[in-house]
Formats: C-alpha cells, sequence, structure tokens
C-alpha cells in the first residue's frame, strides 16, 4: 500500500503535459517559389497522409542565412496552435556531417530542421524539451537513397508530414541527442550606464525599418516611456552607420512623413521607422549579429 | 387568427435571404512574403478553428497603396463562393483614427479591413449591406493588448477566422455605422462628344498591359466592334504620355509581335497591350487616379 | 461454361488499374502573384466544390516560357499522389488556334493544360493514357462566354476543379485526340567517341546553379565516378560559353567556398554549381533548348 502510494507520487512527479501533433506542418526555406521544390516537398508531405494541413512561413529566406531562418521561425511559430510541425530548410551544409534533427519544445511544437544554428532563437524562446537526430536509414521517402542534395524533400518534408500525422512517434524519430542545438552567438540585449545595447536583428524588408532585439520591458527599465526623445547609435561591427535622435512613439503618424520614429513592433521590440519611408536604404542599414545598435534616452 | 396573418405577412417583409459564413478566409496585404508576418496571421486565424480554409488573394501589393488594394479585391473577390470573409491590411495610418471596420455586401461577402479607402471599389460593385466598426475591446486576440503595430494579426485576422467560423456574430462584431466607407475619388468611365474618358486603373503587372475601368457596354454604346481602329490618349493628369492608333480585337494574335492592341481584358474592361511585349515599360505608362485614358473610334 | 472462362480471361486481359481523380488541384502558371488572377481561379475552384484541395506548383515561370513551364511539370509533378490533377497555363497564344487539352497519364495524373509544348516532357516521362481536347462549349464557367482572354480561370481551373471533384467525368471532357501532344525539339542525352551531350535544362534559379537533363545512369555508362574530375564545355548554340574542369562529388563541402563542382540533382541529373556561389551569373550561363553541355571524364 505505501509502495503503490510512492508510485503514485512518482508518477504525478515525472509527468508532463503532452501536447500531440495537431495535423498541421507549416514549411519554411530558401528555395525561392521559382521552382517546383516546394511544390514537391508539399507533395510529398499530402502523400503521407491526405488529412494534412499544409502552410508556408516564408520560402524566401535569402541564400544560406541561417540568422533569419532563426529569426523568422521565432516571429511567427507561437502564433500557430500548439502542436504544429514546422520544417525549415537553410542548409548550406547539406552533405556534410551536420545534423538533421527534430527538437519538441517545452510548450509543445515540433522543428524539423538541419542542426546549423537556424533552432537557435526558438530554442531560447520555448525551451527545449527533447531533442532528436532523425534516423535516415528509416525516416526517408521510399526510393530516394540515391539522391545526395534534397534533403528538404526526401526527409524534412516526409519526417514532418509522418510526424505530423501520427504516423511516425516522436520516440521514432532517431537516437536522444543531449537537449543543446547549435548556436549562433550575437548581442543579447544589456543595460550599462543606462545605455542599452542589442542588436538590429532583422529589416521589416517590406517597409525598410530596423527591428532590434532590445524588448519593451528592458526599456521600461531604462525609464523610456511614450514621447520621450532617444538617442541612437547604429554600428556594423566598429563603423558607425547611423546617429540620430528620435521620438519614442506609439503610432507613425506621430511624425510628419519622411521624419524617423521609433516604436514597438509587432514582437514588443524597439524598432525605428521613417514614416511612409525605408530607413534601412535611407541610412544603409543592413542585419545581423555584427549590426549592434545603442540607444540612451535624452534628458 | 388575424394577428397571426398579420405576424407571417411582416416576417415575409423583414426577411431578408441570409448568406451565412462559409468557413473560407482570404488574405490581402502589403506584407510581401519574404517575412513571418501572413504566416502570423494564418497561425492566428487557424488557432481560431482548424476547419477554416485559409487562402490568399495577393500580399504584393505595393506599400500603402491603397488603390491597388482596392482594385485587387474588386478583379477576384467575386469569383470566390458567397459568404467568404476576406481580410485586406493595407493600412498606412495603422494607429491613427480610421476605424477598422467589417463590411457586408448585398450579395452576401464580408470585408474586414482598415476603412481608408480600401473598400470603395467592392463597396460600389457588390452594394453594401451594412457596416460594423469593430469594437477591438472584444476582438482582439487575447495577449495582444501591447502590440500598437500589427493590427494585421490581432485584430484582423483573428476577427475575420471568428466571423467565418461563425464564433462570432456579424452583429458581435461592434457598433453598427452609416452604410458608406471611406472612398478615393477617381475619373468613372463616361463618353462625351464619342471620346470615351476614364482610368488606367491598373498594370497587368506581369506582362505589362493597361487595365482600364471602361466597360465593354461602354464600347458598345460608342459603336467600337471588333476588328475597328481606335485613337488612344494616355494622360498623367495633364501630361500627354502616349498618343496612337490600336485595332480593337480579341486575340493577341490578330497582330504581330511587337505591335499595339486593345482588347477586352478578363473583367471585360478595356485594356493596352504589345503583343508579346511590354506597353507599360515601352511607354512609362503608371495606373491609378491621376492617369486618365481616352479613347475614339477612327472613322 | 467455356466462354465464360474465355470472358474471365478477356477481362483480365483488358483490364487497366484505374486510378481516380483524389480531390487534389496543383496550379502552376506565369501570372505571379502580385495581382488577383491566381486567387480568381482558386476562387472559382473551390466554388466547384469546398473538399477540393488547392497546390500551387509555381506561378513564377516567366512569361510565356513554354519550356520552363515544361520543365517544373517534369521536376515536380511525379511527387504528388496518383490521381492530383495539375493545371498550368502559360499560354502565349489565347485567343488562337492552339487547342486546349486534358492528358491522363499512364501513372495515373491528370494536366489541363494549353497543348502548346507545356507537355513536352511530363508525356515522355509518364507516358500518355488519353488525350482529350476541352469542348469549351460545356467546360466553361458559367457566364464566362463574352471574356475572351482569361482561359486559366473561365476554362482550366473551372474543368479541372470539375476533374478533380469528381463532378466532370473524364470521357466528358471533350472528343478524344491521338495520344501525342505538341513538342518542343531539344538535345536528348547521348554519348559519342565517350562525349556526353545533353541540354542545360534550367537553372536551380535562387541558387544559380546549371542542371542538366543528363541522367546519373549515363555518367555511369561513360564511367565517371563520385570524386573523378570532369572536363566541361557550354555552348549557347555555337557559341563557347564556358570551358572548365571540375570535380564530380556528392556533397558541396567537397570543394572550397567560391569553387566549382558537379554533382547530382534531386532529379538525379549532371549538374554543375560553385559552392557558396552562383555559377550561372559568374559564367553568364542561361538555359533552353539553345543551350548545350559536352561533359568528359578527364584521364
Amino acid at each position: 500500500m505505501k509502495s503503490l502510494f510512492k508510485l503514485i507520487i512518482l508518477l504525478v512527479l515525472v509527468y508532463q503535459p503532452g501536447y500531440s501533433q495537431n495535423g498541421i506542418v507549416v514549411f519554411q526555406s530558401d528555395f525561392g517559389l521559382k521552382d517546383g521544390a516546394v511544390s514537391a516537398m508539399k507533395g510529398v508531405a499530402i502523400g503521407v497522409d491526405k488529412k494534412l494541413q499544409l502552410f508556408d512561413l516564408t520560402h524566401e529566406i535569402p541564400a544560406y542565412n541561417i540568422w533569419e531562418a532563426a529569426l523568422r521561425l521565432e516571429q511567427a511559430a507561437s502564433y500557430w496552435p500548439k502542436g504544429t510541425v514546422f520544417v525549415s530548410v537553410v542548409d548550406p551544409g547539406v552533405g556534410s556531417q551536420r545534423k538533421s534533427v527534430v527538437m519538441e519544445t517545452l510548450n509543445g511544437y515540433f522543428f524539423v530542421s538541419p542542426d546549423n544554428g537556424t533552432l537557435t532563437l526558438v530554442a531560447q524562446q520555448m525551451g527545449i524539451k527533447a531533442l532528436r537526430e532523425i534516423d535516415e536509414r528509416i525516416n526517408r521517402l521510399p526510393g530516394s537513397a540515391d539522391s545526395y542534395t534534397f534533403h528538404g524533400r526526401d526527409v524534412y518534408a516526409y519526417t514532418a508530414a509522418r510526424l505530423a500525422s501520427g504516423k511516425l512517434k516522436f520516440g521514432a524519430v532517431g537516437k536522444l541527442l543531449e537537449p543543446r542545438v547549435v548556436s549562433i552567438v550575437y548581442q543579447k540585449p544589456v543595460i550599462e550606464n543606462s545605455i542599452i545595447k542589442g542588436t538590429v536583428n532583422i529589416l521589416d524588408i517590406q517597409y525598410g525599418n530596423i527591428w532590434t532585439n532590445i524588448p519593451k520591458t528592458m526599456l521600461e527599465k531604462a525609464g523610456i516611456q511614450i514621447n520621450d526623445r532617444v538617442h541612437i547609435r547604429i554600428y556594423n561591427e566598429t563603423s558607425l552607420n547611423y546617429e540620430g535622435t528620435v521620438v519614442f512613439a506609439n503610432t507613425f503618424s506621430a511624425v510628419p512623413q519622411g521624419k524617423a520614429i521609433s516604436y514597438l513592433n509587432s514582437l514588443l521590440n524597439f524598432s525605428v521607422a521613417i514614416n511612409m519611408g525605408n530607413f534601412a536604404e535611407t541610412y544603409k542599414i543592413a542585419s545581423g549579429p555584427t549590426w549592434v545598435i545603442e540607444i540612451k534616452k535624452e534628458q
């Protein structure tokens, strides 16, 4: 009787709420939409189970840009329902020794990707529940073993579809790895002497806005409030590319057309724009781990 | 007995044929497909109800181009089944005082959009049955209240999905407005002294063809028939950018490659092209409310 | 009894396994995604039957490029489940005498397209089971008879959707034609004096890689193995545009960044690339029936 009680306690302790896959697969790649590559991936997936629902994140990641792949996943993944399976194929090292993995996150998402840095940010954002290496001998489109270069279709899309449909259990993906993914080094947001430092991590490219990784909460800690003016410096490594003072507002129409403004973007991160203009083009700003931004409240 | 009869009469009188939502949501925006914004909108929508069917109109509306947003809706919406819910997010005034609305049309479609001119042409094409302002206190993705800049995801996609799924009744969108949308002024097609005047309202951009708002019926009124030659002038405000005489035909192969031709496009409007060439590029023609075209039958 | 036996034998002999349509429609065109044309096609299709599943191959075929339309179908179609209906609308001759057809292949796919060369390669790849001309008097979106220029929406999408949903039987498409499609002439892969000759049939455009139509099996016949060096010449008609010697490897990382390499692409055809670079741009190589490649093993 006592040991039964112990067993129950033990079961309660080890129990973690399970999110099972929901039949949704979301694809990301650097393939573009001009050829048939994305379509072939989807054909393979729907061939696994016609009841799957297939969507896209983006296929316009610049070729080989792992940093941007990482950011797009961080930007969009958490808006999908728990249990969604994401496939990301930005894979400059295809054919080399990089591992193909499936990551299950603490909040119940699955990511199928080469382990090359793509998972850096969603791993930090969501936490890793378990990481498995895809065993390509068993998780591969039948008949595809001679193809060396289209893992996206033959391994990733196929495995994601089988996982999403429930035909493949997560435990059968392949061997369990340490819960650690290959990660890109970048300037995390910090405050030093009331200067906030962070990364220009991406451009809101359609509009030329600068998006940083500095969150609302850090602005609050530095006492920066709506209608304050902030002094901004943007560096590419050691070269200063922009310096200026702009208002921090919650609507673009707070400044005249053509004027710079800072605001919180839809991820609630500090961002800089020109109202009805293109900040990045105007000041030749790009994005990535080498682009550092410093901001300070003007007194 | 008599009052029962009265009641029946009354019911017949107030009855209007109801088109209910059909579970289809069609998205339009100026976000492009390079980042995760469109995907985040769809994730929110499918999170509302997994049985929804999500499609796109286009996400390549040039940034802030409300006129083009209006035209794309007019071009494509009526080919979807009645009951479809459209979401259009071209929103230069996000955060300003422009209203967010849902328009129900007389022929049974729903449009979720900022009320900034986007609905000009579908309102004229389909007629407004009712217009409601979205009450953002109740129609907003839970947890999104701190975000000031991504109404497309947090308000429009969320509201459209709830409406399309039947979880939100049209009457619960928000307060009823006068059935009138903000409208863009443009040259409507007219005949004066046997000259037809209209707007170059859009380019068939992939091919460089000029599409006008002059309908087939007006050409018939002016006596213009297949194989007639027509004299064309195209102005940008007061500046004459093209003048020439071309045949009016019903197939491009009616003229040699490289020659200009006029024809009815798929909306049955008067259009001008170069067979296997690019009219707009060749003659530097753009489109919009400032681009006026005049045509006259050559005797 | 004997005649019953004969009948059974006969039935077995004439029986061909039937693949019926599976409710999936895959769209291809040269319309691009900037306007509402693709959306209008899908609206018409989903209006035929809400249970259809609609996908894309690509809509970025360069305008009027029938050769590329043919290649994209060959690249992707066979990865979709049997019974899928493809619609391809690359149609420079719209309105002329080219026929609109539905081709059923021996392996159970359906292709709806103008018969203008688009079907050249899938017909060779899959074999033609039957070819029917679309009778446009009966297979046309109701109300569209006045439109001369948007066959993609009014005839092709509508017919494909009805076929995919089972509402239109293949036999009711229109009259049976000879099982022969209009075909583009190109250099098929051959070996002469241990030189392999073929076509640069397409660029892997996102990366600038050269894809040829020379299959793995022909390389094996010529004794070319992994780690061999091969001498390559690329001609546009009679003009020599590239000559060089590169390794034949099964991973890009076999050469340093910036170096050329040859490999098998995902279709198991001979291909040439620059590791982390753009071969086509660097050497001004394009693709199509006029681009011939010769390769020879270096001794």
